[in-house]
């Protein structure tokens, strides 16, 4: 827990307590922040004696051999890239509990079979560049090279004082902190013999029920979407509103249109970025553009909100501007595309084993219910990885079931109990 | 009218027809561009044997002198700076108009008793420093010299690729492009005997009603906002909607409940600029900050749809983030106020009259059906000025009733009207 916050000091955030520790982070994927704490985790990695290697992603693989140098490392992985006002847990957790497994390794002198690693993805928030998980889905050879390498950094970075006057590109971003690396990005020339992941929850339903370990199952689906409505600019002090094509008053009705379908269905329906042009005062704004986060238990129910929203966004449209006969039109971009995943049953197992020994020694009567099954409402690299590996995760509580804010938190005591499950469970796949 | 487009290359913007002079434009106050055409006016003017002064808040000045040197000169005044998106005619015409003016008088050789003058005040648009007719209003000793001087402009300016750093302040930007001028911005030290202005109408009745010429009595109230919404980031894929304090949906709300309330007035509400925090596509946004625009034809009406809108936001506030205990909160500032404006009887005259004279010889039957009153939508430097002098304006024709887009257009011969009664309604005035 302290190389926790040891390795937030590259970004760290808004400020929301008085403690040392009290903030937020912001360590947007591939800035000068994350540069420093990639450097510190390559570093951290080749002193406990791990081998480290980089791809043409960047993402940075660190393993402690086993005794077969035949088979593949089991990993641990997550990201230490964050949100814009994200938390010191989210990804984070995750690389540290693997570097905290690695440490507990060399100090007890463990053997194992294969060997065990930690990974750190690149970009899994998707917050700087619109898709998350993108490295792990370029290894997972689920999106293509090229499409990652060109995809261009989101206009809420790109307008930020510090950034360049073009938008990056993820290759560019990559070879300006010095992490292209030449190793191809794929599961075939990294292999993995399986892929564990500790995470906070980011939801409500373990630290609501008092209860220590979510053994994660499955994650919903989600979609993304870059929605473009355009309308006409026109005055705003002359033009009555039968005679507008406002784009911005579209969007309005979208948004609200947008939770009503989800909700009907069981799904959610969120925008994060919105555009607005030119952006005066007194134009009526003839373009919007935003983004469209549908997700969903199954990836049928996403469909199905993603159908009914493409026909009531269409007719809303139709009707803003239709007094002058020049009625606004919307266009959808898909971004990015995660159907509903399913964890496999030996990690799953290797998991709730782990889970119920770690509590064991919880001074409650009944153990076994400090334990739950659980399905992810966020995305995790472990979607990507389960393409191709037998992969699962382990969820620890925190507060309020808040993320991607910066007071997210979870106690030492959690953390801990997250890192000595994730231990046990990558032992137990190996000894399998 | 083709000094008018000659002034139309610095700045000149999206190019919507194949025309040389098919183009929009993109003059923002005080910008480089605005610099260009500052300078060109000041050089025609003194070519024109005007004397020119520049006061603190760049206003120009530009007088022919008249016979008698006590009395202060009739003033033709417009501005020079434009939307973002906006077109070759709105403020343009008018300043173009004053040129014209004082080039016939000079080649008829006419002289008046009081001077004649023409004036580019600063900022009217309130594009880019959000209070429009700012400059006109310092001079009326309306606004203070200071608030004025210290405005910031507004995030979408102060982001373009070519911005400074830190948004810029009015006094800055007036320093930077060697326009904050010594003279005292008041009308005490810049007095004038009353202001006429030409503009084009920016909406439909004219040119609808195949009229030629507006004569405009008053001008509409109307009253600037920027609305801070404030709730809670938190993650897209986790976060119920119960659990949510979206400040986006609480704004899309807002937006839609505007249009309501304004309508049932026979008013109009309008948002020009949003700005979404953090920006991310998969964190619910913690705050959004809007501009809202509302305006009616009596200050009371405007009165009555900002009290029913304070309302209606709170409760729309209270009810996002209930759930929670967290509800959004929604904080107004108000940035600009412009009370409903009655224009002075004797300038109004001198403008029917004039304008009586110039359709006269229009080959139709009835040419009084080509002129009539009219109530200006938007605000114009006029508004300012009548609180201090008689003051009128005179309304030609554009397509469509379209302004602030770059299509804007008025016809030549419109615009020569135009030109053609405000000469007569200045001499008019200058020999009552
Ligand atoms: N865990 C997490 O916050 N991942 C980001 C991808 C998503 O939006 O679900
Ligand atoms: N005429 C004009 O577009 N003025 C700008 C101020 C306003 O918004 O009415």
């Amino acid at each position: 827990a302290s190389d926790l916050h040891h390795s937030c000091q590259w970004g760290s955030g808004i400020r929301w307590g008085d403690g040392p520790t009290d903030t937020g982070m912001q360590r947007l994927a591939l800035s000068e922040d994350d540069k420093s704490v990639r450097d510190w985790f390559i570093q951290t990695m080749k002193d406990l004696k791990c081998k480290v290697t980089v791809d043409e992603m960047g993402n940075i693989f660190a393993v402690r051999p086993g005794r077969r140098a035949d088979v593949p490392a089991t990993f641990i992985g997550s990201h230490l890239d964050t949100q814009p006002t994200g938390g010191r847990y989210d990804g984070i957790l995750g690389v540290l509990a693997g570097i905290e497994v690695i440490k507990t390794m060399n100090d007890m002198g463990l053997e194992t079979e294969g060997g065990v690693g930690v990974v750190d993805w690149t970009n899994e928030e998707g917050a700087r560049f619109p898709m998350s998980m993108i490295s792990s889905g370029v290894w997972a050879e689920c999106i293509p090279l090229a499409r990652a390498h060109n995809l261009k950094e989101v206009p809420t970075v790109a307008s930020l004082p510090t950034a360049a006057s073009a938008p990056e590109t993820m290759k560019s971003a990559l070879q300006k902190i010095g992490y292209l690396g030449d190793i191809p990005c794929s599961y075939k020339s990294t292999p993995m013999a399986a892929h564990f992941e500790v995470h906070i929850e980011q939801g409500p339903y373990l630290v609501s029920a008092n209860q220590r370990v979510g053994v994660v199952t499955a994650v919903q689906a989600y979609r993304w979407f870059r929605l473009n409505v355009i309308g006409r600019d026109t005055h705003t002090g002359t033009t009555a509103f039968e005679h507008r094509a406002d784009a911005l008053y579209a969007f309005a009705q979208m948004m609200v249109r947008a939770r009503e379908v989800a909700a009907s269905k069981g799904c959610l329906a969120s925008v994060g970025i919105v555009e607005v042009k030119p952006g005066s005062v007194n134009t009526v704004p003839g373009e919007v553009s935003f983004s469209l986060d549908i997700r969903g238990p199954e990836t049928k129910l996403v469909t199905e909100v993603e159908k009914e929203l493409r026909t009531d966004f269409d007719a809303i449209a139709a009707t803003e501007g239709a007094g002058i006969g020049k009625p606004c039109r919307v266009e959808w971009t898909l971004d990015f595309d995660s159907p509903a995943v399913k964890f496999h049953e030996d990690c799953i197992d290797c998991v709730q084993q782990s889970a119920q020994a770690v509590v064991a020694d919880a001074s409650v009567a009944d153990t076994k219910s400090l334990v739950r099954t659980i399905m992810s409402g966020a995305g995790h690299d472990s979607v990507f990885t389960s393409k191709r590996v037998p992969t699962s995760m382990i969820f620890i509580p925190c507060k309020d079931g808040l993320s991607h804010h910066p007071e997210e938190f979870s106690t030492a005591d959690d953390c801990a109990t997250g890192a000595s499950v994730i231990l046990q469970a990558v032992v137990r796949y190996d000894r399998k």
